[in-house]
């Protein structure tokens, strides 16, 4: 065993007051995707994060039935095995929380801490929303589709069913799923079992889980999930933009060893192959870029092909550590939108829809590589 | 949807100051179990408590081999399938982080910051121990038995392998196994694949994941995991005692529903069967008490039978919820060999053994019960 200098970086993970008891709360329970993980193109079972609002509900699957109902001319009541005879599409999805990074804005929204790992890639297997819709005849003047789900509790005062709609446009589409299965087992609870809807390319609040019923409206939806929370505001009372559609974003595997506490990486000089993801949900990933200097400089990583069209991109880079010392190292995606990673948060309410480039902090040349684990004999 | 008065209670929670960017971290990688899975006999998994001190290694079967060497007379090297070609043995078992409520310590101990929902119940299937170490002949004077994962970083300035060690008649115990599978499924990457040792009764941290090589040795191992870390000490360089066996701990599902944020339970008046599991490591569980008044008075719970010696056992309680009104319910375990859980946290350096009863905080009386879904048409 050696004897090693740890650095204290962790100084400038967040800028404002230390976290609350309240949030500490969520963070127990929530849990982000260890950055490691993401050498897997398929994120394992228990690695993928998790964003639970109320409770995980308990649900028997033989008691289960979905309602497809509201606006319609025949509404549906499916079990679950109804749903499992239906058409079956299996489609590689990244999901990232829309808080992801919120503990890092300045001063820091009060709700789940995320530090920017709120990301998984499962393969969900399910059956196409849009041939139900049609099954169960939308009417004319059909604005809104409701997802309603089987956890309840209080958000902001509002006792509430947790809630979100699409417009019938985008339920419409084909990739829309509702999902009984993920990386091929049925869904676990804290995944909605038995039954939860995919709408790849958005963010997580969209992918409601233990989805009980399914309601077609003629005027906009106006649940608590769907007009309080989940927009982009920077004044309080504004409109503001409705969360969507995820931003694109690079991470990568920590290069290194790191730091019990800091989480500081120490790495060897030499080449070293970094590796990661990147995603967005407005347009194909086209470029991911490395900095070993905090975002001075960028070079091209090479990028390979996805899964699916809603799945990351993996990226690798060999990154040339040819001196000791404090390095940070930096990923920035862009999509064929247009839309880049910026350098620094986007301070809003709420804490969404931030893609700040990730920064990792690595010490290059201590400790010397231990080959061999001590051995006590 | 219906106006409620969240309240404001996690005041309560901890008494030190708020959490640090280095804590977070590990909050965010980190996660319990969610208290609503005491409703499994069986953890599903993903809900299992996971505390990983450095990364999650990356490990392929095919390379993997297990050596079973030092002061034995026929060191082993074994392949996985030479591994699982042995006698099985299923087990349910009981896990929990010796760190479980450590934030709640004060002055807090820097480390995971846990609450108190740091455990998990799987089936654990593998081999056992001692006739291995039977085949590789353990000479005369061996000490220690030391396992060695694949996991390596740093902690207080220890570049090392994550290892731990069991003296010779603790590792020939016939319920310690070397564990292949959980719940019935290859051990996915995050509880050790592909391989690991399970020591029932034991607190977490004696479980080394990612095995890589089990040494026998004839001087006391002095490993920083055994020596340094894992100690009940509330002096600063004394001895201490080592951290070995789980207390008994008694935990609820919280009632209700939660409000988001404060995670207050909010109840309906009359009676709630409330559910919940009860476990030790140094005796079976033979009561467990219910409170709803912070501890002043208690009444005994139902117990039902466990799955395994090493597994926790379920409670219930009917409780009457009279009144409208706040209240605290608790819970709380003996152990037949008369251990029982204290009110008061006990203050140590490292934050280890903590097993004060649970505290819930329960609103009876608001919101009402709210039957049906918010419907948008």
């Amino acid at each position: 065993m050696k004897e090693v200098t740890a650095q204290r970086t962790a100084g400038t993970l967040i800028s404002s007051p230390d976290i609350t008891p309240e949030e500490l709360q969520l963070a127990v329970r929530n849990h982000s995707m260890p950055l490691e993980a993401l050498r897997y193109d398929i994120t394992p079972l228990g690695l993928h994060y998790l964003l639970i609002h109320f409770d995980i509900p308990p649900v028997s699957a033989s008691d289960f039935s979905l309602t497809i109902g509201g606006h319609v001319s025949k509404p549906l009541v499916l079990s679950l095995d109804d749903i499992k005879a239906r058409a079956a599409t299996t489609l590689a999805v990244t999901l990232e929380c829309a808080g992801n990074g919120r503990a890092r804005l300045s001063p820091r929204p009060m709700s789940q801490p995320w530090l920017g790992e709120a990301v998984g890639n499962a393969e969900w297997t399910g059956t196409p929303l849009a041939p139900l819709l049609e099954e169960a005849g939308v009417r004319s003047g059909a604005v809104d589709v409701v997802f309603t789900g089987l956890d309840r509790g209080i958000q902001r005062g509002v006792d509430q069913w947790y809630e979100r709609s699409l417009s019938l446009a985008d339920a419409s589409r084909p990739e829309v799923l509702l999902a009984y299965a993920i990386n091929g087992a049925p869904l676990p609870p804290q995944h909605g079992y038995p039954l939860r809807v995919i709408v790849p390319g958005w963010y997580g609040m969209t992918h409601v889980k233990w989805l009980r019923s399914i309601t077609v409206t003629d005027t906009a939806f106006d649940g608590y999930q769907q007009v309080t929370a989940y927009h982009y505001r920077t004044v309080q009372g504004e409109a503001g933009e409705p969360v969507t559609r995820m931003n694109p974003r690079a991470l990568m595997v920590p290069p290194g060893v790191p730091e019990f506490m800091s989480r500081t990486r120490f790495v060897e000089k030499g080449v070293h192959s970094v590796q990661g993801r990147a995603w967005s949900g407005k347009g194909s990933i086209v470029k991911v870029e490395f900095s070993d200097d905090g975002g001075k400089l960028w070079s091209a990583a090479a990028l390979e092909a996805s899964a699916s069209p809603y799945s990351w991109r993996r990226w690798t880079f060999d990154w040339d550590a040819t001196k000791d010392g404090e390095y940070e190292l930096c990923a920035r995606a862009t999509d064929d939108a247009g839309n880049v990673q910026p350098s620094d948060t986007k301070w809003n309410l709420e804490g969404v829809e931030n893609n700040a480039v990730q920064r990792v902090a690595v010490v290059v040349g201590a400790p010397n590589q231990q080959q061999a684990p001590a051995d006590g004999d």
